[in-house]
C-alpha cells in the first residue's frame, strides 16, 4: 500500500481511522458548543457517537486533545487558505490579495463553530497546545503582512502600517464567526465577495461598484447577525 | 439632595453605592477572567475583597446579575462613544464616522477583559440579559449603518453594502481586544488612530499617508499582539 510519491494514496485502512477521527472530533465540538468543555464528559462523547469509551482512547488519548483539535481548525484552515494561495496564485499582489481573502473567509465561516468554541475554550488549552495554535496565528499574520508590503512596494497598496493593516483584516474576517447566520441576508459566497471587496479597499486598491448583491428572494427575509 | 435637573448631581450615599458597585464588578471581572464563571463563587469573591458575602447581596441580587453586569460593558460603551459623536459632533459623515473609529477603538480596547468574559461566557447569560446585549449591538451596527449610508449618499463614502462594512468595522475593532496588549508596538492612542485611518480607507475617503506612527523608543520592543 505504500507510495513513492511524498503525498500516498491513503489505504482504506488509514481511511477509516481518520474517518472515525473526523467523526469524534464532530461530535465532541457539537457537545463542547452545547454544554461547554468542562461539563462534556468523553462518556457523554461515546454515548452521542453509539460507541464505548474505549473506540474514543483508541484514535485520541485525551478530552483535552479533542479539544486542542477543534481549537486549532479555524487557524489551521486560514493558514492553509493563505499558504495555498501564496504557493499557487500567480498575479498581481491585489489579485492575490482578493483570492486569499475569499479563501479566508470561507475557512472561517466554515468553521464557525470550533472558532466558537476556541473563543470560550481558550483557557482550558494546555500551556504547549496554545502555544502550538498562537504560533499558526502569528505565521498568518507574518504572511498576510509580507503580502501587504509587497504590494505598497509595487505602488498597488495604499497602506501606511500594513502589521496594523493585517491585524484588521484578520479582525473583521475572524469576527465573522459571531455575526454569520446560515440563514442570512446573503450566503457565504456572497459574504466571501463583500468581505474581499472592503479588504481591497481597505488596502486602497481602486474598484468598481457594481450593483449590491442580493440573495435569492426565497431566503431574503432573514437578517445577517446582530 | 433632590435636584430638580435632569442630571441629578449624585449624593454621597449615592457616590458610595456606586463606588461599591463598581468595585465588586471589578473584582468579579478579575475572577471570572481568571478562573472562569464556573469556577467562581460569590464567596471568592468577597474574600478577595475582603468584605463578606451579604456586602455583595447588598448591591447584587446573584452571580449572574454580575456576569451580565460584566458582559454588557463592552458594548455599552461603544454604543455611549456612537450615540455621544451622532448627538455632538457636527462635520461631514467623515468627520463623524473618523471620531467614532476613534472612540469605538479605546471603548473597546478600556475593556479589553469584559469582552473576553463576554466571549467565553455568554453561554451563562440568562436569555434575558443575553437578549439585552444582543438588542445593544444591533442598535450599534443601526446607527453605524446610517452612518455610512448617510456618507454614501453625500458622495463620501464608497461603499456598496453599507451593512456588510459596518459589521466588517465592528469586527475589525471588537476583534482587538484578542490581540492588543498594554505593553504592545503602539499605543492605544496610536492604536485608535491607526485603525480609524484603516476604517476610513475601508470607506473610500481618500487619506493622506504621513509618516508610520512609532512608539516612544523605550516601549519599542514588544510586540503587539499575535
Amino acid at each position: 500500500m505504500a507510495s513513492a510519491t511524498t503525498a500516498p494514496i491513503m489505504g482504506i485502512r488509514d481511511e477509516v481511522v481518520a474517518l472515525k477521527r473526523e467523526r469524534t472530533i464532530a461530535v465532541a465540538a457539537e457537545l463542547f458548543y452545547e454544554r461547554g468543555y468542562e461539563n462534556t464528559s468523553l462518556d457523554a462523547i461515546a454515548e452521542r457517537m453509539n460507541v464505548t469509551k474505549p473506540f474514543i482512547y483508541a484514535h485520541f488519548t485525551s478530552k483535552a486533545e479533542l479539544l486542542a483539535e477543534i481549537c486549532a481548525r479555524g487557524i489551521a484552515s486560514a493558514l492553509a487558505a493563505l499558504n495555498e494561495v501564496l504557493a499557487t496564485v500567480k498575479g498581481t499582489p491585489a489579485e492575490r490579495l482578493a483570492e486569499v481573502g475569499r479563501r479566508f473567509v470561507v475557512a472561517v465561516l466554515n468553521n464557525q463553530h470550533y472558532i466558537a468554541i476556541f473563543s470560550r475554550e481558550e483557557k482550558n488549552l494546555t500551556p504547549e497546545d496554545f502555544h502550538r495554535i498562537s504560533e499558526m496565528r502569528r505565521t498568518f499574520d507574518t504572511k498576510l503582512v509580507a503580502l501587504l508590503d509587497e504590494g505598497v512596494a509595487a505602488g498597488e497598496f495604499h497602506v501606511r502600517d500594513t502589521r496594523m493593516a493585517a491585524l484588521a483584516i484578520g479582525g473583521m474576517v475572524s469576527w465573522a464567526y459571531v455575526w454569520y447566520r446560515l440563514d442570512g441576508r446573503l450566503t457565504l459566497e456572497q459574504i466571501s465577495h463583500e468581505l474581499t471587496w472592503l479588504i481591497l479597499g481597505m488596502a486602497g486598491v481602486p474598484q468598481p461598484m457594481p450593483s449590491k448583491p442580493s440573495r435569492p428572494a426565497r431566503r431574503r427575509a432573514a437578517a445577517n447577525g446582530p
